[in-house]
This record gives C-alpha cells, structure tokens and sequence, in this order.
C-alpha cells in the first residue's frame, strides 16, 4: 500500500511518553493524516485522548486490525512490537518501530533522516523501518559531517541520560526520590521498581541489560546502530551509559579520534551548516555548551565545548545534548514519516 | 622545625566542607595532635567548634601566627593560599595545602600517599605539599597499578561530579535548585550564585575557570596533576569535567589505552590488591558497579565495570567513584600528614 498525502495512521503506544510527544509533534508540526487510531495495551483502552482539539478513544492494541492503516508508529516496548508490530506490517501497514526488536535486522531499515533518508526510497520488504535508540541518533547526527571532513578513526562516548528514556514512571520515580530524600533524608528511599537503585542525587552507570561483554546492551546499541546507520561496519565507536537525575534531555561526553588532524573552526562550521544543529561556540578559547534543563529548542540536535586534545592533534571533544523523547524517539519517527510522504508526492508528480 | 610524633596542628578554613571533613577524620582516624587551632575568614571568627569533645575558638587566620605550629592544613580557596599559606610556611609550619596555588611548583610535590609518598621522603624547599584535585586523586590511585601491568599510553575521561565539590554552599544551592523546581516547576529557579545555571535536574559541563585551549582549569588540573604525581610527563589524558545533581561524591567514566593487550582478569586481581580500593565485579559478562549515592565506605576508592573494549584489546573502560571532600580532599591530605610523623618516628628510631 502507497502511503498517501495524508495516510491513515495509528500510534500504537498513545498513552506512554513517547505516544505522548509524538500527538504533541502530530499538532505541533500539522501532520497530514485522513484518520488516526490511538491504541495502547487493554489496561488503557476506554480513555480517550485528545489530538487537533478533536478527543478519540483508546482501543485495544490485540484486537486492532491495521488492514486499513498506512503508517503505524509503534512504542510499547519491545516484546509489544515483536509480536503486534509485526502483526500489523503482516496485516499492510508500514510500521514505523521506535524499540530495539527490529533495528539490526537485514531486511529493516534503521534510519535517521538527517543521515540516511536514501533507505526509505523503496518500501522494505519486513514492512518495518526502525527508530535508532535514542543515544545513537543525535550522535550520528553530529559524526556525519565530521567523518566527511576528516574521517573517523574511533569514537569514545559517555553519556548523561535522563530519567524520560525510561518513560513517565521513570520521571515519577525520580521526582518521588527526590522529594523523599529532601523531606526524610534519614529513611531509606524506595524509589527503585523502574531503576535498579533509587535516581535522586545518584547516579546509574547501568541502562538494559547486560551483555556477555561486560557492556551493556545500550552501550551495544550505540556501536551496531552506529555502523549501520553511517554504513561503517567496521566503525571503532565504545560507550558507557550512564542515567542521571535529569527530567528530560539526554546528554553525551564524545572524544573522536579522526584520521587527519583536524581543524577546530571547520568543524564549527560545518556543525552549523549541519541541518537542526544548534551550536554553541565563541571562538577557540572559550567554554559554551547547551545544559539539558535549558535547551533552547527540543527539536534540535544541541552541542557545544568543541575542542582539539592538544596532546592529540587529530582529536576534538565536543559535549552533545537532545531531548530524547523528540529527536531521540517521536520526532526521528515523525521525520521518516514526512520523508515518505514527500516521496509518495513526488511519485505521483512523476 | 621537624614533625613530631603528636605534632601541634592547624586547620585553616576549618568553617568549610573540607575543613569539617577533616575534623572528622581527626576524630575518627583518632589522630595525634598535642595542640589545635582553628582558623577562618574574620566573618567566621569568634565562633567555637568541637574536636574529640572539647571546644576551640575559631581564630582569624589573618591574625594568626604560625611560628609554633607543626603542621598546617589550608583549604580556604586558591586565593587565600596564595597569601596567608605562603607566610604559614615562612613563618615554619609545614603546610599541606588543598588548592591549586602551589600544585605544579616546581619546588613543592603533589602527593597522594598510595602513588607517591617518596615525595615525603624530604622536608619541601617551600615548605609546602600540595593535595591534588578531587578528580585527579582517585583516578591516579588506579591507574598506577594498570600502568604497571601494561604501560599507559592514553586516558580518555569524562566526569561526574557532585555539588560538595562547590563546597556547603554548593549543596545548599542544589538542594534549593531542586526544591524550587518541584514545588514552582513554572517560576525560574534563581539557584544560580555557586553555580552559572542551576544545579537541579540539570548537569554543567564547566568547572572553574576557561583556559586559552577551551578546556576548563578543573580539566587541564587533571592532565597536568596526573603527569606530575605519576611522573610521567608525557602522559595522553584528556578529559571534559561535568557537574552533576549528586550531593557528594565525584565519579568518573574513564577508557584507558594500554601498550599491550590487557588480560581483564589480572586487572581486576591488581585493583583488588591496592590499597584501600573497593573493587565491584562478578567476573567478566557482569555489570557491577558503585553508585556515588550508596558507597560503602567513604574512605576507599570504588571501581566497577571493568570490560576490554571488543574492538580494541589494549584499551579498557573503568567507573570509579570516591568520596570528593574526604579521597579528594580531607583524606588525602591526613594521609600525608600520617605519612610524615611515621618517617619523624622512623628517623627518631634510626
């Protein structure tokens, strides 16, 4: 099934905070669509929500049939998507799958607009297009224009992320943690069902599970994701994942190891030609960099301390931040979706 | 004026984070002094603190004489130091000061006892020994005994540090931050005195000062620091130092580039053999870490996540945590001061 240029679409996943931030994205951005089916699992269907002023009702994901859906977004989770999201590619849809389940497989695209939008020139045969995890798509966002310029050697990153990548619970249980540990410092803080330990004034070096490697499959994700989205299967990329107490905003420490020494200003430049970057320099003696709770604009990748090692002349740092919830997640997929649409129109202009 | 046995002490900035930190540890570690005094700013004399139980004034450091003092300990901020440890010094005490003034003098060694106590071996032409910074201390601790195993040739680091590093005032000034934001999330948070934005739910990627290169003076310590305690002037380590909403205790994510193919598991046995380290492994698919919230013990250095990079067998990655005012501050410098009576008592035995 052509995608129209206004499909019918489905968000599979409306009552969570990614389904959350895509409505908002839907209304915010005048998204085309001639019909919308807001589903979640059984627990919450009966609610209704509203999107364009107009209010739907929640269905049932399971008793959904998506045979006249042309685009369904998909974020419940992975196990959710293994069986439901493939079901509704099986059924026509094109699902657009913002979990892990898809996004190393051989027949799945794994895009991220800005970087690879040519995967979307012919309808995959899986019937699904993958979301990168939401630590990968602002970083190769900002490598793209630096490997054009000197090449990319290796990639070491640690990352800052904020309490929103594991949803609204996880914001709660932040928020919950804090407030207990402010009013009752002396108890014991039981804010720990969705982090493995309580996040006020803490720190986690842990997010997914861990891999026979010692990392975890995050960090994992950063590499694989990596390569297949720059198309550089052999790409030196290696993270540490680390959850902090911020709302909102993920935020990443990368030191790039080029193959050519590199020339601060001209990666400056090019950060800024780069499309929905937003970059933070005054000249090279200075210290200017983007902080998750004041980020200017959400829907921009942010990024700042652009800096050469001076032991290490082919080296430069730079301090990256994007709201994880739209580039990271809703507005990534909301992207791929306009891209199709572009390319149903110029189809049939042609 | 040799140090005695039970020396006569000083503790200048005794009012401060660190100040308290080491009266803490004077009672704890129960050690030796035959007389105290207590000194601050002129705004926080006339007030009394207690040690072991008995009450001292605390005196104007501007008015105070060194001349029978022993041992004087400084941590009143890189200024102070400047001025009022310099004439300590002159007047005979031997001062073992917390700031950067003195640091990367020539004529004056930047000790921590587990790496380079050697330096103690004679009394310091200037008359002072410089502690390190709260970053550079822990992670020095545990790059020695890797530096032995397989030769270090570059240390990529990105930090995690918390509010106490600011001092009282810096905790206060997050807690505030945090409290604003949750009980007026719509009004600006004015928690920006200590701190260039506010703290809360937030992370800062600048610490001190800029330097001409466009790192921060909290980064280029950590190079310049690491090179002098190990003695290695040549050492590649680059770093980027960020702030973080954790009350105390700095952590680290660090990826260590070795010479030669490095065997995790002779790692972990050589971190678990150095002193005073608090190793958190369950062999090599674990993830086991230490959290800056929930350490056990606040007197040793806590590493975790020890894994070999996949693509790259002579690097590996480390997260390690240590207590800031007392690892990064109080502790190390008590340690030297143990250090030189143990000689002052060897020499006398000799």
């Amino acid at each position: 099934m052509p995608i129209p240029r206004a499909p019918r679409i489905a968000i599979a996943g409306a009552t969570g905070a990614v389904g959350h931030t895509l409505i908002e994205l839907i209304e915010k951005r005048d998204f085309p669509f001639s019909a919308i089916d807001l589903l979640a699992s059984t627990r919450s269907s009966g609610k209704t929500l509203k999107v364009k002023g107009q209010s739907y009702p929640v269905q049932s994901l399971a008793d959904f049939h998506f045979g006249n859906v042309h685009l369904a977004f998909f974020s419940c989770g992975t196990s959710v998507s293994r069986v439901e999201g493939r079901r509704a590619a099986m059924e026509g849809a094109l699902v657009i799958d913002n979990t892990n389940a898809f996004r190393m497989d051989a027949d799945t695209p794994l895009v991220v607009p800005q970087v690879n939008a040519h995967q979307l020139a012919t309808r995959p045969t899986s019937g699904i297009i993958a979301n990168p995890n939401c630590s990968t798509i602002p970083l190769v966002r900002l490598l793209q224009p630096i490997d054009r310029l000197y090449g990319i050697q290796q990639v070491i990153v640690s990352t800052y992320q904020a309490a929103s990548g594991a949803g609204l619970t996880g914001i709660e249980e932040l928020k919950s943690s804090v407030t207990q540990t402010l009013n009752a410092p002396e108890s014991s803080d039981t804010s720990n069902r969705r982090f493995p330990v309580p996040l006020g004034f803490n720190l986690i070096p842990s997010i997914d599970v861990a891999m026979p490697t010692g990392f975890t499959l995050e960090e994992q994700k950063m590499l694989q994701e990596s390569r297949k989205i720059l198309e550089q299967p052999d790409l030196k990329l290696s993270a540490t994942c680390v959850r902090v107490p911020v709302i909102n905003g993920h935020s990443e420490s990368a030191y790039i190891q080029c193959d050519r020494p590199v020339d601060r200003e001209k990666v400056v430049q090019a950060l800024r030609e780069t499309s929905e970057v937003e970059v933070f320099d005054a000249g090279s003696g200075s210290v200017v960099y983007p902080t998750p709770r004041y980020l200017q604009n959400p829907d921009k990748v942010h990024v700042g301390r652009i800096r050469i090692d001076p032991n290490n002349p082919c080296a430069l740092w730079l301090w990256l931040i994007a709201d994880n919830l739209r580039i990271g997640a809703a507005l990534n997929a909301i992207q791929i979706a306009e891209v199709l649409i572009q390319q149903a129109d110029k189809s049939m202009a042609a």
